[in-house]
């Protein structure tokens, strides 16, 4: 392997690492060695990588949400209408929360960490703030188009991401009691219909 | 003070010394001596009425969640028109949240343990079944008097549910962005007119 491709698989295995060892551990009791050892490579190399096991904690929830904002955007791309591409992210809810059980601990602690820690603060607020500003921008396009004739776009964004980061909270917790996936489907159709959008002929 | 009610005093000092400790130290730090030196009572008060430093964390999320229930059946009291009720119980939400800022850090522990405890777990997911239900059963009320025409009203109860709880973590996380009770308000607003009921006239 060239040297650069070789040091990408080692900085990708670390954050694999680090995944694993902190949704096991916590974030407090979790050490560098016991990812270096879970990655099978040096302490010199995850210094080559990450100054602290903050910054590797860190690079762990951009990681995430980057992927995240990445199948969101891919959605809007793959439909004009926006009412149609905000039902179908809505359908993904099920599968974050699928995917999210295993980094649940972690979310958690990111959410503790963040409000003491002001590096971490701020690297768990900006992806909320882009999404927001992401859906905002969206439902003001819809609103040029016709649809929320007295909703301010940016309340619009908010009230949109609380419904699903309030599906994956209750998913994460009562994994089994309901369909989420349908529930953030339902709740996403009754905000467009509540919205003064031309209600979707399938439900 | 008569014996019982010099009892009930300690009983409440030590759930109001826990709070404080647990908040500032986390579950995991806190001990059993630090919550009775904040109360200024003996160990053996403490066990006389707690057999454990996991009971009272349980015993203060009972105690939260109690307060709110009673809260929100106030409300619903007060407010014979389901959706007044809704909308009345939305505005409650800053309040909530400028509360809950003291008992974040605690709450994101309560989630943490409930992950791997399953008496934590139990005793985290039982009021949400119960909020879920009681909300669940308002909207069945509204049905029967002709809203929500084409919905469940579970389903219905779990979207309400997530707005909130959307809303509280967005709060938490960035209290200065947003008038977050207008946030809450305008999302049930809006979830109000999407089932169908009649807008409300103050908006």
């Amino acid at each position: 392997m060239p040297k650069q491709a070789r040091s990408e698989a080692t900085y990708h295995a670390l954050l694999d690492a680090a995944e694993q060892v902190f949704a096991a551990q916590g974030y407090a009791a979790a050490s560098v060695a016991a990812i270096c050892r879970a990655a099978g490579v040096s302490k010199g190399a995850f210094y080559h990588h990450f100054p602290s096991k903050q910054a590797i904690f860190l690079a762990l929830l951009q990681r995430w949400l980057q992927r995240l904002e990445g199948q969101l955007r891919h959605q809007r791309r793959a439909h004009p209408d926006i009412a149609a591409a905000l039902l179908a992210m809505s359908t993904q809810v099920q599968q974050v929360r699928r995917e999210g059980r295993r980094h649940w601990a972690l979310w958690l602690d990111f959410w503790r960490y963040a409000a003491r820690d002001p590096a971490v603060w701020a690297a768990t607020v900006s992806p909320y703030r882009r999404f927001e500003q992401m859906f905002a921008e969206w439902l003001a396009e819809a609103q040029r188009q016709g649809a929320l004739p007295d909703e301010d776009p940016h309340t619009a964004g908010r009230v949109l991401l609380a419904l699903a980061m309030g599906v994956l909270v209750q998913g994460m917790l009562l994994p089994d009691d309901a369909d989420w996936g349908q529930v953030a489907y339902r709740g996403v159709l009754t905000l467009l219909r509540g919205w003064g959008f031309t209600p979707p002929t399938t439900a």
